[in-house]
């Protein structure tokens, strides 16, 4: 990413300062506005503006609005072995998330595996966050969420079904590899640039009015018709992500999260597994490395264009913004100031 | 599915004696040999032929050849927990695949959830099996498996990544809801069909030896080049399935599973969830059955085309089926029958 004449680059520590402040203001407690801040900031820091600095006011404004209750913690429901289920109480989603994923994880401790669910949390912000924060730990981690409806069924022209993001993670490394995946071809936020931008997508993202495929983001804004991936696959993934999450938790399913614009009260679910309880525990880093230099080692169609993992170019991007300070829009940031 | 000139109907428990006859011709043991013989068949009866009697030939060969193993059964490597490490000992995949969801089953009972994972296990065939083997039963499926290196990585033109099918499952009526996702937008059996009948892709399915995507399925059969769904995301999500699979069980990854002509050795990942231990069990069915209601409320763009969940259409075709008997290619049939 490079800054363009609206963009502006902060270091991390200021926004995530700033970020610090608003959470405050909003009612947060000091351990949890720490690190909300901190989820928000990274998830900047890593190239994601969307579920960062500008995803951060909506937050903020659910918040204000008696959406997400920002001192809620999630209580405990019902435990059964190795599974457990969790009453989200409309707490903040990166926290509750992070609790939910930190506990699986100690499950996943004494039993191998860990399964955590929450009914009625929030909006996780990034996946990814959770795939990094349990794989840096050693673990591997199979999450997702639902979502308000905001596709269409395959073959339909309403927004029935979410685009129920799903993260899977394991430790590479010092860091890992995170893959972060949501339903939709494209996502909302990124059409949402390019159409800024006045640019087209590189593949067909979805319908316009008229049902043609189109890489016109600014049709598909208009249309709501996003194009799941791989058509009628990802339709089906993102159905049954939701009914696991819905019948796992407790909770509600896509159809009963009513609004797109606040979306509150989701489902979720965290799988993790301890892998230094595998029998296999002092082969597995050397095996991962393999199929990494594996894939590496691709013929590429284009020469100049290296073969990536999932998570590689976050890391790059990571440690660019690090150096140089995280690039924000300009009035991005100063609407942050004013909150 | 209608019959073609060259198509003739099979009934049920016929295919299935004559999968039986050649299985035990193979020297399998009568027990094995009836739940291997019920699966091919049930593969066919459900309209999956490509894993059903077109696929057998192979199996057979593969078997005969010493790849699989016909008696082998699986042996515990280590246990921690809730989860579970096999030795596949190259039994035959649907065979092991079976104990292994049936395994996962059990564990889930005492605790849940239960994972069980297969190292140097064989082709499962279909996966969606086990969804509705264990839906059917009253729990929630997701599984996977590796498989030999069939599709570039994104970016790239040389087969390093397998298309990996993933499995989601949860009961639905006296039935399932079976998702059997593999992550090439098309299987190289369909694109076989559709070039047998001089026809295209209704989406591009991959690249021509000049890199351009293309719908005629001669033209990705020859390059390779198969298209993973939704472009950089299934491929992402392939490389994520099969580091899970290769270090959750401590078997081969796809670089390791050299030819895709005997494709053995393969690694394999179950969880099972045991719905009846959920606080909620009780409003589980209710739960799923509005999500459907809602799916099918959807806005058909074409009115004459009902939207469907995955696995709804294999039902109407089992239904069909079992009382016409199963459209096989005629030549496939006798070839059978000389075996």
């Amino acid at each position: 990413m490079t800054t363009t004449d609206q963009s502006i680059r902060i270091p991390y520590e200021v926004l995530k300062s700033e970020f610090l402040r608003v959470l405050m203001k909003t009612g947060f407690s000091e351990k949890g506005a720490e690190k909300c801040a901190e989820i928000f900031a990274m998830n900047s820091l890593d190239g994601v503006n969307s579920h960062g600095i500008n995803r951060f006011p909506k937050f903020i404004k659910i918040t204000r609005d008696g959406y997400v209750k920002p001192n809620a913690i999630p209580s405990l429901v019902h435990r059964t072995g190795s599974l457990e289920q969790w009453e989200g109480n409309l707490g903040p989603g990166p926290l509750n998330a992070t609790f939910a994923s930190d506990r699986a994880m100690q499950i996943a401790n004494e039993n191998g595996i860990g399964m955590v669910t929450l009914a009625n949390t929030n909006h996780w912000m990034r996946g990814g966050t959770y795939g990094w924060q349990a794989a840096k730990n050693g673990y591997a981690l199979i999450a997702w969420t639902n979502t308000c409806p905001n596709m269409p069924a395959w073959g339909a022209s309403d927004p029935r079904i979410g685009n129920n993001p799903l993260v899977l993670a394991v430790p590479y490394k010092d860091d890992a590899i995170v893959l972060d995946f949501a339903m939709s071809q494209y996502s909302y936020g990124k059409m949402e640039s390019l159409r800024a931008e006045g640019k087209m997508l590189d593949f067909p993202g979805g319908y316009n009015k008229n049902g043609e495929l189109t890489r016109n983001p600014a049709e598909i804004l208009e249309s709501w018709r996003v194009l799941p991936v791989g058509y009628w696959k990802g339709a089906g993934l993102s159905l049954l992500l939701d009914i696991m999450a819905t019948i796992l938790s407790g909770g509600r399913s896509t159809h009963q999260i009513e609004s797109c614009t606040t979306e509150y009260s989701v489902s979720q679910v965290f799988i993790a597994i301890n892998l230094k309880s595998l029998h296999n525990f002092p082969a597995i880093e050397n095996s991962i490395n393999m199929i990494i230099d594996d894939l590496h080692n691709s013929n590429p169609i284009d020469p100049s264009v290296k073969i990536r993992y999932p998570g590689e170019s976050v890391l790059m991007l990571r440690k660019e913004n690090t150096e140089k300070g995280i690039p924000v829009n300009k009035n991005v940031w100063e609407k942050l100031t004013t909150l």
